[in-house]
């Protein structure tokens, strides 16, 4: 992540919280008062976003010194420090909650990630990914975050790759005839994707070139006969009522992807606290 | 809400998904195709961002009309017609994710929100509240998003009003010194709130002047001490530690605020689809 | 104050000045020459800025050197150094003109305040206190010179306190409705405020439970009754008509905060000139 | 003025209000509650601002419609209408202040340049003009309320001509090299002004080419032996010291322009009220 | 392309032109005055840009008419009417060279991104691409351009697909370990293409499962030779020294894609002036 | 130039590349690695954009360090090294795109023009100078490529000098009708520029007090006759159908002003590359 889309995010945040500058820190808190600060996880969790911690301390004030006790993506223990951050106790103050709101939700996804990815079964090449269904303005942050715990992610945006929907199809006149369509107006550097909802919708996509096919809700059951049926043409991902507890039999039937919006969209926040030294 | 504060979140969020165009409906969708969607919940929920709905389509599209169903804060049924949206089918389709990611979150706030105020018991005066941590870029549509859902907005930001925390106080050297100090520099329009983790503390806040106090992670037990110590002085608000099992004897013991985090911050998306008409 | 809102305030300001380059200072000046200049009081004023002053500069140039000579607040005589910067010649050139422009209003309302808060009686506890009145995009810097001045401010922005106008009495059917509309409704940590123009009005105010009382443009007569029959139950402010000549006897009166757009709105910038030494 | 230039100083006027809503407004206020307001002079002012008086409103709500009653540059007795806004009571009351903040200082400027304006003995061909000592981002606007009482407008920024200043004859090493320089390299669109403190310096840079000569601090004596010297070969420009008083005595003395920082950057604000029809 | 993308660019252009008013319209053309103007093309070229021409219109002044004569990718003889505008003189010709700036250079890029694909054999599957050589801030505008004068988009960006040149390749290892790298990390929705500068280099290529492979620089021969080597097993894209002149035989090799970034960066504008009537 | 406005510039460049990352750069090229990459010119050029250079690596990542080898405007030979670049090789990698685009538009605009001042006679004081034609958003980078080249700018935007076009004319009703209304509107800093197509509109011209005369579209024999019908009086400005060939003979002819918009919108981009060291 470039630190320019870091601190437009960072910079959006912040204006919600100080615009209107801290009443209680500046009435409270002496200018030249130094502290010590560190975030702690209240919880089990997969470590995630150091350097926006850090940037968010440092648009505040660049003269605060932020150290990580933890690299990105180890998994931390309940009590384990995170971050460090030392330097005028006013400044520290005043990112303290913006800091925390962002990193409790990076670490929320790489957490609930993690433990999707921990569920493959030894030696599985089936993916964890993403979806769009991101919060919206934080979507590098979330990819990010999703990488972070061992996934992978799908397409950044809607000109990044082709997915053809069921809305798509209906508009095109068909697979086939979407896929076509794609296929002569995509630029050549873009994979052309088809959700389907049945076989039979995949063996045209299939005949169609599809270089990716998304099987939308499908049975484990119907997933396998799509692998079988399949046989390495195209790229499968599993998408649609995807949860943990399906992971590893998705995986076992052989599909290429596993994708979920619940990964981002409904990950708990993590719980990190920012302890000061006393 | 402002449409311009509104417009200002969803323009970033479309920047996010159309920066670079959307391949697949340019590809697959001809530009005089007209469509009808409709947004549908797929469980229940309350109802929650038709605005913001709205302008996300008109921000791609300024001709495209949309129509509300169900009024804010109505509760839906699974199945149930919120919104629809006519028009070009391109549009439609374009803005449809961002449209959604929004909601979603909207209406799942909405719906949290509400399951704690229907579990305050008949007639009670006490108040569900969010606090400032919610999602970065997101708080003006989350903080409606809880009134929506009955609850009460805490503190806007850092400089609506006086909130002396634990790290205020030890910097200030101690509760009357800190709330003294907050009195003698906030402006005459703003409330002085204190953090407390005891009832000795309590009675200094109170006896320090302090408007409202947050009663940290307390027990029911310690809040019903506290209830009975205060006799009206101040507000009292329960923080830290809630759920919603505990929504029911806290408003009972007879705190005017319970405000948890966990509305923003953890609220599950609601589950939202569009559903075109064929 | 923060850097970010300083420099989003001074990149505004220099972009008008500087987006076509500055054709006599390119012309005349060469790259390499170096300069010191001094920003000096023309005439007697109350030193307020200083930060905006250095970052006017470093905005043009983080090279430049900035040194302050005297404090924020500090009572400068005409003639007194102020600031003083060292640097690229270029760069000092092309920032003089935007950095006093800033300046000069800010000392300007420092001094007209500090006038104010100086014609209060020894030992009184009333407030001088600013409006909403100031110079739209400059409400940051014009509120911190109040406080510069020894004045306090008044509530930032719509959002963050409750102030109840002839207005909203008329829309709410009442001084009584209108209260009880803004408690139901208000977050829990923001004080309702209510203007008044009768005693009357005051006594349904007192009864509703308003915080603040805003006393609006009443004789001293009507203020020291309305200060008589309040009793401690609001704080009271008097706001319209006030003139520096009738802040004592305002005061002598109980009043608890004196309001005046003027402070912002009116005042004449103070008269400072950038030296450059020979 | 384009109305995108309006609109950005706009939008930065009504964020600083409304960023956090209006909390008195939404409270008091009904939904559908409709008004017709006035703004009214209560002192006599030259018009200005009718463009940003309405599009203040219409940035708020675009559903509000704004009336002049007086054209631009009129001038109004105190009591006089102004503009009329009709429509939705809560988004009359949300711009209220921002508009009223805005077209108070245009007002104002009008105001004490048209009181300049009609100073000078008729028939004269002097102008006067402004400076660049403007409100930093408010240039545009300032520069409009100028001409709109009558004034004319001195060079826009820094590129649009050649302004050589005592530190730029310094930094060249006298006028003739100072201007010899900013004819090398200026534009040829760009007029060469020289400022000057002595008839001796004037001789040098009429001699040198200035198109324009800044007569600093000068004398009314010294000023008429300026122009008696020049015989027109350049434009004569009276500046520093200027006070309304000497304005008919420098116009008879045969000055071009008489420019002063004073009508922009210690101009009063004008007395506005927005009155509610009952 | 979206308006909101469109809009941001022209705003952008306006601001340079406009930002300090137009002196010479304002003072020659009455505000009243109304003219209708014609963009007309000076020598022939392929239509481009209507829709931008528009916009810039209609950020000026959203009351100007504008009316298109020929449609996008049309061809135009010299002499011919493109588009028209009615409405305010002044606002049109505030907006006037803007417009044309805009037009002049998607125009010029069509044009000679026309005169490439009629070269190509009748019949060829060939594609015309461009290349990320695109002018700064302008990308979305040029490769529309592209796509209207019959051309094909190459990647938009560094996120949305995989180009591996000779430096990655460096530093990766190797052509194989710098493609299983790309497979490993990118996205499965990205396709992986990797520039070769030698047949050798091409079959590592093939081998490593690049799904489009960049020859560079190469002899018509060694594409010849690197198409039949290929058999289909990877897109095959000439880039470097690409001439109009060699397009036909380049095409007749059996290349897929043929990329200049000629197109773009050096493209001269098309000859359009605003002709009004009389 | 000022950092800032190429910053401003450099950043949205950069976001059209960067905004969803550098897939190839994050798989290929491990974080830590190192690496020094020549800007390199393929054909002989004029230097300029080192700043630009500098900035586009910098606003990357600040920690890379960039040396110039040759200085602005040197004529660099095919071949030549004209900046270095040092430091993370995944910084260089994604930045090299941007930074080649921008110094490639820069240095060719300056060779062009480098080529027209080179034309001119030894000792001649005619001026080669841009229009407004340059490319929307990169204007100020333009006009210094052209100084840069040795050519002089024309008036920056519609606000820094008058020019009165036909259509002014047309509208004004006439020449000295025209050139009367901007002298009494337009400030007295700025100079009146007209436009005209025959010796009859000159004389005209001249008579009304223009300072500078734009003679359009004349043959060189019609502009001989005005350089002597004119006898300095005004400078006289030659546009329209400039080319190369025609420098020498129109500034023989006498006139002061050579101004042609090729050399912005139809410059080709000088080819530079980058090359790493292995």
């Amino acid at each position: 992540m470039l630190d320019k889309l870091i601190d437009s995010i960072v910079d959006a945040a912040l204006e919600e919280d100080l615009a209107s500058g801290d009443l209680t820190t500046e009435a409270c808190v002496d200018e030249g008062k130094r502290a010590v600060a560190h975030a702690v996880a209240r919880k089990d969790l997969v470590v995630c976003g150091g350097r926006v911690f850090e940037r968010t301390f440092h648009r505040v004030d660049p003269s605060l010194v932020v150290t990580p006790t933890l690299g990105e993506g180890a998994r931390a223990k309940a009590g384990a420090r995170l971050w460090s951050v030392e330097g005028s106790a006013r400044s520290i103050l005043m990112a303290e909650r913006t800091a925390l709101n962002l990193v409790q939700r990076m670490c929320g996804i790489a957490t609930i990630t993690r433990s999707y990815v921990d569920t493959l079964p030894v030696g599985s090449k089936t993916r964890i990914a993403d979806t769009r269904k991101t919060t919206p303005g934080l979507r590098v942050l979330e990819r990010y975050a999703v990488r972070t715990g061992g996934g992978h992610n799908h397409r950044d945006n809607l000109g990044s790759a082709v997915l053809i929907k069921d809305n798509h199809v209906l508009a095109a006149g068909g697979v086939r005839e979407a896929i076509a369509r794609a296929k002569a107006r995509a630029p050549h550097t873009s994979k052309i994707e088809c959700e389907v909802d049945s076989l039979e919708q995949l063996a045209v996509a299939l005949d169609a070139g599809a270089d990716v096919v998304l099987l939308d809700n499908m049975s484990t059951e119907q997933i396998k006969a799509a692998v079988g049926q399949t046989r390495g043409r195209a790229l499968l991902e599993a998408s649609g009522g995807i949860t943990l507890a399906r992971i590893r039999e998705l995986a076992e039937a052989g599909v290429d992807v596993i994708s979920s919006g619940a990964l981002t969209h409904s990950a708990p926040a993590a719980d990190i606290g920012l302890d000061f030294e006393p």
